[in-house]
């Protein structure tokens, strides 16, 4: 994207991205989020699947809940003792876009010989999902379906947006 | 989204979001590609606006570099020895969608109470630029600009898809 933040003046450590990844960051978080987006509730489920160790799934289902992206709750099954199961809340359901964007980058620049393993459609339709970046005033771009790209994209500073205390005048 | 891949039946190893996070599920990594969007390209200043050791530094620039994400090129400057700066490729620039997924996410659930530091601006016209999530057919849906949620994505086996192993028939 065209730069027009000067860099060296604006404090970066207040970043939406930095903050977004001292959260989900993590490449195993990012996975356990792919699987309750699969709909993997199970903490026993999603250990078969990732193949991660017990302590580290424990953590990561942790951190998660503790930042309000899944939610715990009990269920019991007839005979057995009461187990917890892991849901998505609304602000988990929100990474969804960075998630099918890493995904579309991998199944462009690090696919298998047989193509991408797992396919997005529209639920009411059966097309193909896409992320794209988009302008809110509508104007198209060269991405597949007329998304923009970073060449699009210029940053400007927000209404956060703080001075670095070595900033020059 | 709408689970109609039964994960306990399907292989996991071969997950783009699994694959892309090998190249840049680390934190800094994802920062340093940040710094790149914005046009820094010299480790120096990189360096001064991440805050982060210089080995880190250099040891995640080198996994961009061998993973084709960025382009080491050499420069000097008048009276000094050669250096190096550090460009976006084509397969870095890929990228962009997922890092404004990430820092829309922060912006909408971890903001300061300022608001965002930075906001995206299409270069043609100056309206704010998203992320959406886009049906190839052209149906709209919830999101901000009509874009579409996880609960309208239906995820099905790709060309690329595997069973597990141990699937059942």
């Amino acid at each position: 994207m065209a730069g027009t933040i000067d860099r060296t003046r604006y404090a970066s450590d207040n970043c939406s991205v930095g903050r977004t990844l001292a959260v989900v960051g993590e490449r195993w978080t990012f996975l356990v989020l792919r699987e309750a987006f699969y709909g993997q509730r199970r903490f026993e489920d999603i250990q078969s699947t990732l193949g991660v160790a017990r302590n580290v799934l424990a953590a990561r289902l942790q951190t998660l809940v503790e930042h309000g992206l899944l939610v715990r709750r009990p269920y019991r099954e007839p005979g057995k003792r009461e187990r917890f199961e892991y849901r998505l809340t609304d602000r988990g359901t929100d990474l969804f876009p960075a998630l099918v964007a890493l995904m579309e980058w991998g199944d462009k620049h690090l696919p298998d010989e047989a193509g991408p393993p797992v396919a997005l459609e529209h639920r009411d339709c059966g097309a193909r999902l896409h992320v794209e970046l988009v302008c809110e005033a509508g104007h198209r771009g060269d991405g597949a379906l007329g998304g923009l790209t970073a060449r699009d994209a210029t940053p400007v500073p927000g209404p956060g947006a703080r001075l670095r205390d070595d900033a020059t005048a």
